[in-house]
């Protein structure tokens, strides 16, 4: 979400740079910069590591154990893999502890990387939870935040199974880090790097002006996700995290191509009508948390056939050639699209 | 590490509560009694998490996607296992950034998870980092840490491959989070409660006084932990972040004995020989990062004659079926030895 003075009023950031999005982004801010530095300096094995910095999720390809032969002779490719993702939240950036309760910080820190896990259209497995407590905090609190965490990790089959309670001794603020794990069951991980020139590029829900009360209880597109990469071949999928216009530059920047959206196509949430300027909220708000991703044409008319959930998804635009981002207005003129979305570092 | 005047006035605090830690422990005190809460609420399959809330990991089981039966038909028991620590260090609690570099800090969040994977006698794979930045923090900043983590990852074989950046809106004060996997490779991982009245007790190295330096830039042990679980089997096993005395505590609870250990047998090191007394130094500082293990007598011999390595291992007391632990002192004397180590909640 764009820093408006809005969000600055209402004590409510958004998400905040993920290391693992986005190749190389040329726009040349900090969370772009640091994100290309972090990527730049890992050297990851791509067979032990098939998705590493730059995505939702990262994927480790696991090797059975093979110190006893018995096994490996009679399973060839006996290997799995999983997927991983981290996220801390803050109060007084993503939350405000006078505004929200703990039970709905629990719920909000689990949906955070639940919806990366919908991302890659893979399934949750289980999370582990680390806190840093203010003075004052006691067992209340920590029950408090734990049934916020077991609703979501219940509704989600993605139960806690292991944290780390630490407690400031100076007179600092909540942190909360989830991190979990999933794994890729009847579909490949969808990644950000797949978009083609001539995919559709689609949406689901609405978006905009999460801020009035979405931020904190929006549902994890999970179940969504993993049925639109079973229907259709999915190209790329990212979760808009930080704002529309933002995530789809991540997915182009990865995918070496540009995108075309239409303004009048653009899902314009009810909560985002309320701003005086909707369409800006749509595309550039943060925290919707609904799927962005893109599919070839044919794929796109089959999968919008096909689909009977009541969740909508909108095809709002095609990708391109031309690694830049454009809006046709509704009057037809073409705009340049800048990312405005979000940024945690921006004003380094 | 106990409170002591000394650790509060070098700004200094040791590891925190783990969730993981410990499966009912009857000292009513805050850490014990969080623990036992979560983990009494925790409602995991023991088919897909073997090891769940009260070990220094968590295991979970992964069964191939079987989506295609292809594999499945050739490959009975396809699945692997994966574990998972999670740990959040801060600035000043665990350590403070007046006294320590961030290169420091880098390497100390990641070895300290390592140190969980040693305990379990397991292999690192990947870490994912979160950090929480003050305001005035910088690339300079960030590539500093990152440093310190890619040091400890080299050095491991567990490289970084994703992670969160945050920052703080207010004055608040840095935290980092590492999440960490791990599998095991040759041997089984080595769980707390599998200690038997006789085994002997043992710990590598030489304990107290951590806050003296070694804090920040302890050994973790993984390599010798492999070694042992498998030139021998070893029944139980911990790593000594609390302290000796709350650690060995750990062990007895979760197994469902007692113990006795011999004061003239404790390895004290030369750091905690400075202190006014040695030996509570060793007993019951924090953050030694060494390992403590039980296996039988006969095991316990054959590990001490064939054990190469330059890292001393000390047999320092026995497994007893008495649900108490016991120190022998110098004079014969047999005192109940209080588990006395850091507990981050216990002032609750």
């Amino acid at each position: 979400m764009a820093e408006a003075p809005g969000a600055a009023m209402s004590g409510f950031d958004p998400a905040s740079l993920k290391l693992r999005r986005a190749g190389r982004l040329t726009m040349g801010n900090g969370e772009d910069e640091i994100t290309e530095w972090f990527a730049r300096h890992s050297k990851l094995s791509a067979s032990k590591f098939p998705i590493g910095i730059g995505d939702d999720m990262a994927e480790i390809r696991l090797s059975r154990d093979t110190s006893s032969l018995r096994s490996r002779s009679v399973c060839f490719g006996g290997v799995g893999s999983v997927l991983i993702t981290t996220d801390m939240l803050l109060d007084g950036v993503h939350f405000d502890l006078k505004e929200v309760t703990l039970k709905q910080v629990g719920y909000k820190a689990m949906a955070v990387s639940l919806s990366d896990c919908a991302a890659m259209a893979t399934v949750p497995i289980a999370a582990v939870v680390s806190v840093a407590l203010p003075k004052g905090f006691g067992k209340r609190q920590l029950k408090q935040l734990h049934s916020g965490i077991t609703f979501a990790g219940d509704r989600f089959g993605c139960p806690l199974i292991g944290g780390d309670i630490t407690r400031w001794r100076t007179s600092e603020r909540f942190a909360i880090n989830v991190a979990m794990l999933s794994k890729s069951v009847g579909n490949k991980p969808v990644r950000r790097s797949g978009a083609k020139a001539g995919d559709a590029i689609c949406v689901t829900g609405s978006l905009g002006g999460s801020r009035w009360g979405r931020y904190m209880k929006f549902e994890p597109r999970v179940k969504e996700a993993r049925k639109i990469a079973q229907l259709v071949a999915v190209n790329a999928m990212i979760d808009i995290s930080d704002g529309l216009s933002s995530d789809l530059n991540r997915i182009c920047r990865a995918s070496g191509v540009g995108a075309v959206i239409e303004a009048q196509r653009i899902p314009v949430s009810n909560a985002a009508r309320k701003s005086k300027t909707p369409l800006e909220s749509a595309l550039n708000d943060g925290e919707d948390f609904e799927l962005l991703f893109t599919l070839s044409q044919r794929q796109c008319r089959r999968l919008l056939e096909r689909w009977d959930e009541p969740l909508a998804i909108t095809r709002i635009g095609t990708i391109a050639k031309a690694r830049r981002l454009r809006i046709k207005r509704l009057d037809g003129r073409l705009d340049v699209l800048q990312p405005k979305g979000y940024d945690h570092l921006r004003e380094w």
